[in-house]
């Protein structure tokens, strides 16, 4: 097979790094493809763990310098796990739902906090940016591999299968702190897209609710409110405490 | 004077962009030394308001295309204003301390939260990265130009100038989740590198909470732990509500 860049379309990504690569071997084994291995890689006792979990678990490993220098051009990575896309299917339950998320870091980041806050079913509706996006995998950690995530083309599908859930839409213009609202279950956290934010109409069915701020800053960037209104949501399974 | 790449150790940066400009003149008119305008810049309304802002503030423009070759080389910006460097010094009452913070778009990204959450004195220990670096000034969209930054040598001056702030440092080690904590008045919030964390010293002298989470990641990141901790520590402020 020969190795090429990421494409959207394709139907193969790769986890660029040893971290990332043990994640994705711990987490989702079962759609590893092969492992590249650079001739500039060290056989540090966590690398040749890692080649020796590939052993057991059936994936092939390769020493292949090219494929470094395609998927990795910066020459700050030493070891490459190409993996199968997989279609992904949420489960009924409390859901963060990302309305036309635009960025991979912040796609990554948010995951990585919705893992930490056992919010493992995120549904992405269309236009997004692409889950599989080995800057998406990055910035996620490997969290990326821990959780479940579901595009769909609209809103209203979302809707039609998760008809019992709550939905919790974040928008600045709401007069609703989230510290004052009750809690449903299931319940749904809605975000919109970095720039624009949830269209107006998202008002007519969902509570609006908002995370209030000084006038100083126009909005909190996405990755930050999302992870607030995460924390705030989930805090009394975490936390013991108050 | 020649313009050069921003320089860790110059007296002067840079802001790239209509908008950080437009922030830089509204909040911190004073260390504008000039506007430079590229000669592709379209002449939109927001732009002519912002140059001629820059004639009533007396900062003089300049169009020299070289300046955007130096500075911007990826061409996405349209307007440069160089400001001078200021030593500052935050002021008593409750603070961000950030211990070896080392990467540019975190500082800019909790500068902006912190902003938000009206946290404007901000204090960083060194070894850690420059608040003026261009990259930081971005992330922080323009708040670096609204709050007040002073750096430390060591924990320990800082200490000295806020002897009654109660110090809350973030641990990962920790048994006190944050929204079971009492709140004292004024505190400080103190959160430690991207990989390292806090010191194991610092439970001795700060009273050591943490912001539960599951196993599935390690930690939350920096900007985003800050993040949730500020927004637990001034909800009642910006809230209303419970």
């Amino acid at each position: 097979m020969k190795i090429q860049r990421y494409k959207r379309d394709g139907s193969y990504s790769y986890a660029l790094g040893a971290a990332l690569t043990y994640e994705l071997l711990e987490h989702a084994p079962q759609s590893a493809v092969k492992v590249y291995v650079s001739s500039a890689t060290e056989r540090t006792p966590a690398i040749v763990d890692l080649l020796s979990k590939c052993r057991s678990l059936g994936v092939p490993t390769e020493t292949n310098d090219k494929a470094f220098h395609i998927l990795s051009p910066k020459g700050n990575c030493f070891l490459i796990c190409e993996f199968r896309k997989q279609e992904q299917h949420i489960r009924p339950g409390p859901h963060v739902v990302l309305v036309n998320p635009s960025d991979a870091g912040n796609l990554g980041t948010i995951l990585r906090t919705a893992a930490g806050f056992g919010l493992t079913d995120i549904a992405v509706v269309r236009p997004a940016v692409d889950l599989y996006d080995p800057r998406t995998i990055r910035a996620s950690m490997g969290a990326a591999f821990h959780v479940t995530v579901e595009y769909f083309d609209r809103i209203e599908g979302y809707i039609e299968r998760f008809p019992d859930n709550e939905l919790y839409a974040f928008m600045l213009g709401s007069s609703v702190p989230i510290h004052s609202v009750e809690i449903a279950s299931p319940y749904s956290l809605v975000f919109g897209n970095e720039a624009t934010g949830l269209p107006d109409e998202y008002a007519q069915f969902c509570r609006s609710v908002v995370i209030p701020h000084s006038k100083e800053i126009d909005s909190l960037n996405l990755p930050i409110a999302a992870s607030i209104a995460m924390y705030e949501f989930t805090k009394s399974v975490w936390g013991g405490g108050a």
